[in-house]
């Protein structure tokens, strides 16, 4: 399941509450579009902003709008009780997966991070993605304490930052990565602008934002790569250039947001306060961006 | 009320629960002490650790054990929704004031923490410290910012989250913020190890980490400062200096977590999982410290 594309959707709030409706049409283009797996309550889907019943039920409505898409859940939380707590509601909600990212307030040891996924992995029942991303985190995993968590009873992936600009060097990082990870254990790439050197480089997923609003671009990109046609992947990516500055400029939530509004799936103001839309000029900018690239909104 | 030594308690956690009746025995050593106000739910309070209506109860444990000294209650969250619901419980369960830190998850920009405040302080009735903590929010306030926010209705201090070392430089920086912001209005040092320099160099508060579990010494610090004897301010501060090293390697909440266990005043383990507590070879090194400084644990 841990392979392939998975797509991470935005979770649409609308006067302060999960929008239901914008969120099960976000989730079943996705289903429609047949990408390899769904990763709700993601960063892009807001899970730190969410209560847990909230994210129970946009856990239950996941895996309904999936339809056959198998559906990875985040399961991230300050402390290790309310992960287990999520754990058990996303499982019992019918995710074929969980994502799990060591958050913190008070900056955490391995130690304590090798305890959390000790704790939390001891009662799954599911598989559990190891979620690395360090600009929301604020932790920084070594690649021994990957090793260690990846011994877990039921740790079967790691969705990994990025990886280097340099295909060579990229190539090399994910064969030393694959070399201290457990045979079967795979790789997934995050940070868009990088997954089709990722692909290339021997990631076997890649963990996707713009996959979860634009599945048809981020499938060629994937599909390309799975056939070993990594120059068509490349080339591919390289036409979503306007797309990675905005995500670079504007950080990828805020872009994915006015996408989710510009193609007609929420409404305009569509994240948790205090987190403020972008503003009219920025949504033209993100509009032409989406023509160039052949979008028509 | 945003004067002299705010001290910070520890929120005592037993077995994954808040261990209330330790939070009184913590509290009460700071009412008999007479600090000049208790600041419950800070980061040493751990409050991102905790529920809503954990939250709620601490805050009213809290007023309750600290008889005539005023309380302050931290209200922070991801969500704006869920700071005005913590402001509310806050102000039933009798705060006297308020601290708000913009903790982030997605990265925040200054309009959204600008909109922040002013969505939380329309309908306060006590006053509010803006709490600046860049190392657990991540988020890092401008001059510009501090002072659009003293503007606003409530709004009355700043915990800053320390000063330049060197006390000519501090001055300076005090002087310039306070020139900046509105008459009256004050500024609270924090960064435990700083704070005889900071209000050497005209800080008017000191937010208190170690004033939290020993209140004498940092009351010892603060009555030196506000008379004017700087010199006998910053040697008592000298004194401390084993502890100082300790926070700066360890943090200075795992530190006190120990601090309170050695008193007697906590189980051994008080702190909420994933944080681990700090092996034995470290409380024997934290022993070792108070016996330096004269504290018979």
């Amino acid at each position: 399941m841990f392979t392939g594309l998975s797509a991470f959707p935005l979770t649409p709030i609308a006067d302060e509450r999960v929008d239901e409706d914008a969120f099960v049409r976000v989730v079943a283009r996705l289903r429609d579009a047949h990408v390899d797996s769904i990763g709700a309550l993601g960063s892009t889907g807001s899970y730190m902003y969410l209560s847990r019943p909230e994210r129970a039920r946009v856990a239950e409505l996941a895996v309904e709008a999936a339809g056959d898409v198998p559906v990875i859940i985040g399961i991230g939380a300050f402390r290790t009780r309310d992960v287990i707590a999520n754990a058990e509601d996303a499982q019992e909600a019918g995710a074929a997966g969980l994502l799990l990212a060591p958050v913190s307030y008070q900056k955490l040891t391995a130690e304590d991070v090798f305890r959390l996924y000790a704790d939390v992995t001891q009662s799954l029942s599911v598989p559990l993605v190891i979620y690395d991303n360090p600009g929301t985190t604020h932790f920084t995993f070594s690649e021994q304490l990957y090793a260690r968590i990846a011994d877990l009873p039921h740790v079967a992936s790691v969705k990994i930052p990025g990886v280097p600009a340099e295909s060579d060097a990229a190539t090399a990082h994910i064969q030393d990565l694959h070399r201290q990870l457990p045979d079967g254990f795979t790789i997934g790439v995050s940070g868009d602008a990088s997954a089709a050197t990722g692909l290339a480089a021997g990631c076997d997923a890649w963990y996707s934002v713009i996959g979860g609003i634009l599945p048809q671009p981020a499938l060629d990109i994937t599909r390309a790569a799975q056939t070993g046609d990594t120059e068509r992947a490349r080339s591919l990516s390289d036409q979503l250039t306007p797309l990675w500055e905005l995500f670079a400029t504007h950080g990828s939530l805020r872009v994915v947001a006015v996408i989710a509004h510009l193609l007609g799936l929420t409404a305009p103001r569509n994240l948790p306060a205090p987190i403020l839309g972008l503003d009219q000029a920025v949504h033209d900018t993100v509009r032409a961006a989406l023509h160039r690239i052949g979008v028509d909104v």
